[in-house]
């Protein structure tokens, strides 16, 4: 059967119908618990001034980023409406190809709308929480956390299941083609927003801290740091914006590999089956949410944990259901001749494929809560180290990080070989891993919901101490949702690269898909110049794995050359406005927002050029089997990578305050600044370098989907040299080499010369 | 033509006979100048005192650990005989598989003896050296030290040489089956000796440092601390033994694949003329060497640079004579009928190849040279971080690191690209990529020798340093002559990981043409199958990546065991023997070096199995296409973690040396507090982790090549359940998942009960 010419039935378009309307209830709940949030009192003046500092700070950051990114999104758009479309010739190829830019900038709308609204919402549920802390104690303060978060996460799978749903309401049979606009277009604004929100929280936190903790020694969240209010729009342009766009987007691109590869296996019931499962996921996300509820005398982390499985156990039922319900018997039904399935009955492999994502994100959960949280062996045996001093608690924080990126990543192959051995070589299979995808997503409104509940109580804890109108009892309570906060997030980072890499692994299947349905009977040559042995591919998985060390590198250095601007405006301050020390001379927090501002913008080119330029130049300049060898090594490199950077920094996160709970010294002790110094390493590694991993996955693997038809149809693959191919990826390795050189360049700018001469003022201002 | 009818004409023999002699003259000049050295002065009764501890301790290390390995041969030795061996049935088969487990002895033999060696002529170098410096000046203690270098180096690839042309000779047509064994005794016993090695002397240096430098503040070196001695004789089993065998067993290894893949590619020809690229590469070292004489005036780095690049450009001239000498003119005449080449001249595509390879090595020198040497821009901008102390110090190493590794593996990638281009695809471009890897052995011989020079005179400062025998114009000699011991080391660790890389990529081939052999027209289906982006194949990238970072993680966390174990034993020293720090009482050294022979022993275990084992699961397991993958997964990322570790390592180093140097307030500045912290953080990472990754990958493709007719021959391709196999792969999973646990265990043993109660018994014995 030829994928285009599957048309839906009416059965087919009221199931999607049902689906939209799913989405649009999922949109309104949103707004609902929005209204739960703003509803809830603000507390004191002196609160009120602080939140409105970070409320300025933060809307002025993703307002000037979201400028930036509307130029971007129109080159793209310009290019992506230039870029042939398999399968979409004459007028009606025209109108499709109009269809998939115009869904880019949908994508793009949405992504930056979920990101926005997280931020918005954070930034005004914070002091919402640190009143309630103050006023009525943990439960009320848990709930408006917990509200905050649920409004974003049903946003976050409102938004992406409405998109995925309109598109395959209007466009049936061609939905896919259209719906890699939408996919690239979410995936290329959380990646900036990922990197640019990584770069910002992390320069502001890593530059408050050396500065105050380190050089001035006073506590963090100080009034008397001019980075403090900085510090805390990062939490929110960083952990809320970034982290919520991320997910929109993962759940964005799953949906889209799954609809591609849905319609080469599954036919009609393929295009239909993958919004089923996330509409599913909405439903258990609301029973998730409303199980949330803080109950007195039950730790506020047992009560997320059990309101997850739970809804997970149900999202496994309903799946199975669904598909019971939703799929014939056999793939004769289907419509489908030559299957490669192992079983000959598509219910239980999309109901088996389902329940594996569901699994999946589980043991994740449990594994990522394993290796960060303080209770556990692991992150003790780094606390143990932390006695012989700062570099035996980076080493074995480092290993923990390595060995837990090991056991995660095989979890993750595990269920991508469990999906595959269901489906069977050849598209099924693909599917399958596509669908344990989808599995992975209905869990994602709760995970949003739990990793915007951190970055809301570590702002109140921040609003508290800033503004010192929270008694001791109020404070603790912050301290202990604090501490839950930190956990959620670092659970939501697993299950975030879980996603990425089941998505990247889906759309791995689309990308060969396109160069199928271009070369037709010549794709078996293709088939052997892909073999993973053949020098081209080898080269191909070599660079797409040194792209990713780049760009964690890359990402790394950005937050030390930021954070080093911030120190020195920190210590500027301290000089020149008397009486800082003292408390009679307030800081300018707004110039260090400004600064971190400015500089995290800047610092976003290189990455964001290097994710979309790097598949261009491999595609043209080496073919299309080094590009398929390039994006193995991308995934395969990039889930160790992020996971080994999240992990690790997770775990000296928690080191840290285990210590100051008293272990070994406690606050003060060589132990503590021991791992003081861990943490900031850990700072950029966790916050910054690694979750940017995840989109970063997903916009190569689209690019590479995007490009398909063009690299094979320029003949990259029989290797005549074409000189048009030649150009394209010389332009692109072109524009990678100046912005790598301007970007390493830069680096020495700030950290050497300027900062020696400012140094030398300093003496001479302190002699 | 097929490959097992190929016989030697006379003229082939004569020729092999010729590279033979050489191999022997390689063998002369290196005893030649082992009598050198140790017709040098040894210096004053307290310097031989020093150096005869140090002797005493790296002999009994060596011993203990070969009498261990000793073990682990025999096991192989016995799998060895009972492995399937392609193309070998009958009488003839038997007798085959036999030789091929006797040249495993062989192999492995041969290894241990060059690390012996290294190790037993350096530790008896040291004294010689410092004596020198005292009485003569720096050219005759340089000239010691070169010499030192220059036998272990002529002995390298003499004995390399010699083996590999003893077997062509013998079993001519044959050989590549034989020389797999031989191969892999060399791969597995460098492997062991890395990792033993690694962990002792980070282990001791870590240790010896945390007590001495951090908690007692007394300098390197002094004889008051325990540790002095073992983290001497680290310095000799770590680098000379270690990277000796390392770079003896990738000399072994390249030949290997270059004889198998040149058999099947240039039929007689290519059995020859493998061995004549590194037989001119001897007369190069050895003109090399006569070059690095010391010239007053000249700075030492220079003069070692000079000959490594004069031996070079005369290695490329000569192989390309010799190519155009042995090789006809056209793949007709070498009797192969059908060829992928690009270019129909087995002479252009030889010597185009092998020039290749050098370029390559003299483009690693000066990549590596850059990123970790004081002079450039990237080490300053470190060492620039170093005035906001430890954690960003540490950031922008690792973020260096990540940077030079990407760099440096592109490099590579390219050089890989390259030869490919010039074979074309098929087994004419793998043989090309591995006559690449024969052109940079023929800088092998330089290297050890520049690679030796290190360690040697580290420790001549050291003796010179614990003796108290040495006056200011000595110790300035041996300064300057350790600081360009550090560059050379570093710039040998580069080149030793692309010498690995493209040994790994043409056994790569080596494995395939395995299968080839095996399946015959079954080929096509293993082909289809291992397609980068079939869900299987990717698992395996995803495993392979796994596996360097277990390896990578486990090496780390068994220095720091080890270092926790040394930190114990020297503070209980200071303890209990009276009058140590007051220099009245002596420490007892022997006990350190006793602990951490015991500890990094056992600490083998685990990497150890680790990498024999997991391609046998993977490959029973998965099945063939699976372990296909799970190669080029460890390679790719292999690759970009050693040079990740080992740059990020010596870039530390030498960030603490620049600031112990004056550069942003010298010793005992807060830089140079944060440098020593970011130091011992790298000290594991460039030696013990890093370097150990080169004979991994090695060992796993040999292992890959060894199991490759087995795995095929169990059904392992069709997918048929086959319970042998899964037994094989299950008892290889579950050897793995017990040692693991068991080192990650015994982590928590060392570090946390025990180490509590010991502090508590320190408390009480202080208090």
């Amino acid at each position: 059967m030829n994928p285009e010419t599957i048309t839906l039935s009416s059965g087919s378009m009221i199931t999607v119908a049902v689906v939209v309307v799913i989405a649009l209830i999922a949109v309104a709940m949103a707004l609902r618990f929005r209204a739960e949030v703003l509803r809830a009192r603000t507390g004191t003046d002196a609160m009120n001034q602080v939140a409105e500092a970070v409320q300025e700070g933060a809307a002025a950051y993703l307002r000037r980023q979201l400028r930036t990114l509307g130029v971007f999104a129109v080159v793209a758009f310009v290019l992506l409406l230039l870029l042939p479309a398999h399968g979409a010739a004459g007028t009606e190829g025209m109108l499709l190809r109009a269809a998939r830019s115009i869904a880019f900038l949908v994508g793009a709308a949405f992504s930056g709308t979920i990101g926005y609204l997280g931020m918005w919402l954070a930034v005004r549920a914070n002091v919402r929480v640190a009143a309630a802390a103050e006023e009525s104690g943990r439960d009320p303060a848990m709930l408006i956390a917990v509200r905050t978060g649920a409004c974003v996460g049903m946003a976050t799978i409102g938004l992406g299941l409405l998109g995925a749903g309109i598109v395959v309401l209007v466009f049936r049979a061609n939905a896919p083609l259209v719906l890699e606009g939408f996919g690239f277009g979410a995936a290329l604004v959380a990646m900036f927003m990922r990197v640019g929100g990584g770069i910002f929280t992390k320069a502001a936190d890593v530059g408050a801290d050396l500065v105050g903790k380190v050089e001035q020694n006073i506590p963090e969240d100080d009034p008397r740091n001019a980075a403090t209010i900085a510090d805390n729009v990062g939490d929110n342009v960083g952990d809320c914006a970034g982290m919520a766009a991320d997910l929109f987007e993962s759940y964005a691109v799953t949906l889209v590999a799954a609809l591609i590869l849905g319609r080469a296996a599954f036919g009609e019931a393929g295009l239909v089956f993958p919004l089923v499962v996330p509409a599913t996921g909405v439903v258990t996300a609301l029973i998730g949410i409303y199980l949330t509820s803080p109950k007195a005398g039950v730790s506020a982390l047992k009560i997320i944990r059990r309101a997850f499985l739970l809804s997970a156990i149900l999202s496994a039922v309903m799946c199975t259901i669904a598909a019971f319900v939703h799929l014939p018997g056999s793939f004769a039904e289907l419509g489908i001749e030559n299957t490669t399935a192992a079983i000959d009955d598509p219910r239980i492999i999309a109901s088996a494929s389902v329940v594996i994502g569901i699994v999946l994100g589980v043991l994740i959960l449990n594994l990522t809560g394993h290796y960060t949280a303080t209770e556990d062996r692991p992150v003790r045996g780094v606390a143990g180290s932390s006695r012989t001093g700062a570099a035996t608690v980076i080493l074995s924080g480092f290993a923990l990080g390595l060995e837990s990126a090991v056991f995660t990543a095989l979890v993750i192959a595990a269920a991508v070989f469990g999906a595959f051995l269901l489906g069977g070589a050849g598209v099924t299979g693909l599917f399958a891993i596509a669908l344990a995808g989808c599995g992975l997503l209905t869990t994602v409104g709760v995970i949003v919901a739990m990793d915007t509940f951190g970055p809301v109580t570590d702002n109140a804890q921040g609003i508290a101490e800033m503004s010192g109108d929270v008694d001791e009892e109020g404070a603790q309570v912050l301290t202990e949702l604090d501490a839950v906060g930190n956990t959620t997030k670092a659970i939501t980072k697993g299950i975030a690269i879980a996603t990425a890499v089941l998505a990247a692994t889906a759309l791995f299947g689309s990308y060969t898909d396109a160069i199928h349905g271009v070369l037709g009977d010549g794709y078996q040559t293709f088939l052997d110049q892909a073999v993973v042995f053949a020098p081209q591919t080898l080269v191909g998985v070599i660079v797409g794995g040194s792209v990713v060390f780049l760009f964690s590198g890359l990402a790394i250095r950005a937050v030390g050359r930021a954070a080093g601007a911030v120190v020195m405006e920190v210590r500027r301050q301290f000089r020149e406005i008397p009486g800082i020390m003292e408390g009679t001379g307030k800081p300018e927090y707004g110039r260090v927002v400004d600064i971190v501002t400015r500089d995290s913008l800047r610092e976003l080119a290189t990455p964001g050029l290097l994710a979309v330029a790097s598949p261009i130049a491999v595609g043209f300049g080496l073919g299309a089997p080094a590009l398929a060898g390039y994006l193995a090594g991308a995934i395969a490199t990039g889930v160790l990578m992020a996971i080994m950077l999240a992990n690790s920094g997770g775990a000296w996160d928690n080191t840290k305050k285990m210590v100051e709970d008293g272990v070994h010294g406690g606050k003060g002790s060589p132990a503590h600044e021991a791992t003081v110094v861990a943490d900031t390493v850990g700072d950029p590694f966790k916050d910054t370098a690694g979750p940017a991993i995840n989109p970063l996955l997903k916009v190569m693997n689209l690019v590479a989907v995007l490009i398909a038809p063009a690299v094979v149809g320029m003949s990259a693959l029989s290797g005549d040299p074409n000189p048009l191919r030649f150009a394209i990826a010389g332009v692109a390795l072109l524009a990678i080499a100046v912005a790598v050189w301007f970007s390493l360049g830069r680096d020495v700018d700030l950290g050497e010369e300027p900062v020696e001469e400012r140094a030398v003022q300093e003496d001479a201002a302190e002699g």
